[in-house]
């Protein structure tokens, strides 16, 4: 039962092919197919132009079942979004507006808010409470593109509220139509009770939480906030080495607040992806780019907390490999839609359409470890696409804020 | 045919009971009514909390044909976007992304880009392809939330294109379901046939243009560009005099890319609204707030461009109106989302949600002469508002980025 989308005006297929190696990274050449066609079922059988595709058709080459005409429209990879904390409790509008306001952060957090507030909120939510919501957001997010998502556990900091949101991300996974990558994050931050004991929560972690999330298979990844303020050097790294052990692939949340020297941490633990990077230094780059380490930026949050943006151009010009991603989370970033963050990754930190739409697409995959899968328009990958009412992939940068996207297809089918 | 909608979670006024004085000025409280209910047909009849609408009902005083419920939902004024330029020709996706990868504004204009490609495109296109364009604008901006908008000329600078996009507004104005104010900005650049003889384009706008508007009833403002290197305020003064020597309301563009003292200017000649005003002096705010000028702050626009942003805080403070609008043009911002300028006009100009939610609204209408009508939600205000899924206004702001807009209603009849 194939399918050919064809005279498609624009086709960005983000093959890699104009990239300076298969690591995936940033590329001025995303493979765009002006007049291109696309042949798929549930994996890609086929792609080229739209004259490509009569010539194989009337040589019998290719024989779909369906024929759609895409003209006046542009296709792209479906988004990647590899950092999310989308299973949450607790409601903190008004304590953003009070910041508005000019309450600041800490006023908030002495009062028992702030991140305090999401804590109890995610602990006192049951199971379907967690699910209902996080399945509304994510929800959101297909309607704007994402295809795949990660998502994180980390507002509970019990061992029980750490798997139960884990169990709500497993849920998730089996009854959302895209792809969910879980990621356990018990040393998100330490729970008011560990405050003056910190090394204790550690040992928590690593004895009660980490053998139960890897005995009932609840995540594939582990991550650490390894910073200022937050996890040490040598807390980060006995909980990160300890889940490497236990056999998870490691993201880590670095140099957010400031300069810490996590990403070298991070790269030096061979972890996939390391987060955030503020404050990264030039040598926490280079060990990136040695290990192959996603350099994953989030310029919402950078946005929403009023931060300095991460240094993506320097980054991205030293060859490290960059993705873009929502970090959608109650507290420093409230949004799950993808397209506002290509729009900041462009406009606030100087990236190029085509970086921006590659770090969203086949980089975000990789720092899911699903690059092989999904991520790029390219023969045998899933077939995982979006449809916008544009005339060029530029066009989705140039006319922002407005949604553009008409279709949402994952594995072939449309679900959007 | 009335309709009461009721147990509003939250239910945003604005009807400038907070504010310092009727002007509309800055508020802090918007007038919010929890667990609230709203009575209209086309217009608003009654307004109060669900409580006082059982009661009114029972004994008689309040029957409604239709009850609905709005439990979760929050209801505010339609947003009034006061500054658009959405009648244009051409496509600048292609020089969006070149800027993008690098190329500099002045390159761009070099090569006949820029806003030459926009009035090369605009002086091509028949009347019908610019209504065609600039609806399909104007439905995407009712789907986000706006509910009546202002549309200028200005990228015709010859008689006739110019006429020809006036004529497009006018069958806007006649087919669109929302109130349309039309706009004259023949001084929005000079055309390049006038490029070495710019005061004869002035005496051309002046002679020929004006009165043809006039007649013609085409406009019901006239707007100028003075700032460096577009109109000089004696330019500015000239045509701006003729234009309210013949009826016409003021409006002007002020202070965009340079301190100018375009804002005294337009208070001086009893302006209706100061667009823009990065660079605003204080003297011109002080005399915006003196002659009850609106500031209209156009924050998509410093986004787009990588300028720095007016100084909301500082007019605010200062007692002087402030509105917010999209500016929503082809070169230097081409969003229609008001949504998108709510949330930078909070997080990167610093306006509270409350100061935002009045600027978009109340003062938005003042900004167009409307505020008597629409704006706010009033008994005998026009029944203009939005239906969000979400609990309370501030949610708008916080869950940035994501399109909570589930209803709008105009004149109480419901589009979206």
């Amino acid at each position: 039962m194939k399918t050919l989308i064809t005279n498609v005006s624009s086709l960005a297929t983000v093959d890699a092919k104009g990239a300076p190696s298969k690591a995936g990274a940033q590329m001025s050449d995303i493979g765009e197919i002006k007049n291109g066609a696309i042949c798929f079922d549930e994996k890609i059988e086929w792609i080229g132009t739209a004259e490509e595709a009569r010539v194989a058709m009337r040589e019998g080459r290719l024989r779909p079942f369906e024929i759609i005409d895409a003209s006046g429209k542009t296709i792209t990879p479906g988004f990647v979004d590899s950092h999310t904390h989308i299973v949450f409790g607790g409601n903190r509008a008004g304590e953003f507006a009070r910041r508005l306001r000019g309450a600041t952060y800490q006023e908030i957090a002495a009062e028992g808010g702030g991140i305090l507030t999401t804590v109890r909120g995610t602990r006192e939510a049951s199971l379907e409470e967690l699910v209902e919501r996080a399945r509304k957001l994510a929800l959101s997010a297909i309607r704007y593109g994402t295809t795949a998502m990660e998502i994180k556990s980390g507002y509970g900091l019990t061992v029980e509220s750490e798997l139960k949101q884990l169990e709500a991300v497993k849920i998730l996974k089996e009854e959302l139509p895209i792809e969910i990558a879980a990621t356990f994050l018990g040393a998100h931050d330490f729970p008011p009770e560990y405050r003056d004991n910190r090394d204790a929560y550690v040992d928590l972690i690593i004895e009660e939480m980490l053998p139960r999330v890897v005995e009932n298979d609840l995540a594939e990844f582990c991550d650490a906030f390894v910073d200022e303020g937050y996890y040490s050097l040598e807390q980060g790294e006995k909980i990160l080495g300890a889940a490497k052990d236990a056999g998870l692939k490691l993201k880590v949340h670095c140099d957010e607040m400031a300069p810490f020297k996590a990403a070298e941490m991070a790269a030096g633990l061979g972890a996939i992806s390391a987060d955030h990077l503020l404050f990264v230094s030039d040598e926490g780059i280079e060990a990136m780019k040695k290990a192959e380490t996603v350099a994953t930026l989030l310029p919402g949050t950078a946005y929403f907390i009023r931060m300095p943006y991460a240094p993506a151009r320097k980054i991205i010009d030293s060859g490290a490999i960059v993705a873009l991603s929502t970090d959608c989370n109650p507290g420093s970033c409230y949004t799950e839609n993808m397209q506002v963050i290509l729009s900041l990754a462009t406009i606030n930190m100087k990236m190029t359409a085509e970086e921006a739409l590659t770090a969203a697409t086949l980089n975000g995959a990789r720092a899911i470890g699903r690059s092989r899968e999904m991520g790029s328009l390219e023969v045998n990958k899933l077939a995982n696409f979006l449809v916008f009412d544009a005339e060029s992939y530029e066009e989705i940068f140039y006319h922002f804020g407005s949604n553009s996207l008409k279709e949402v297809w994952v594995k072939g089918r449309r679900l959007v």
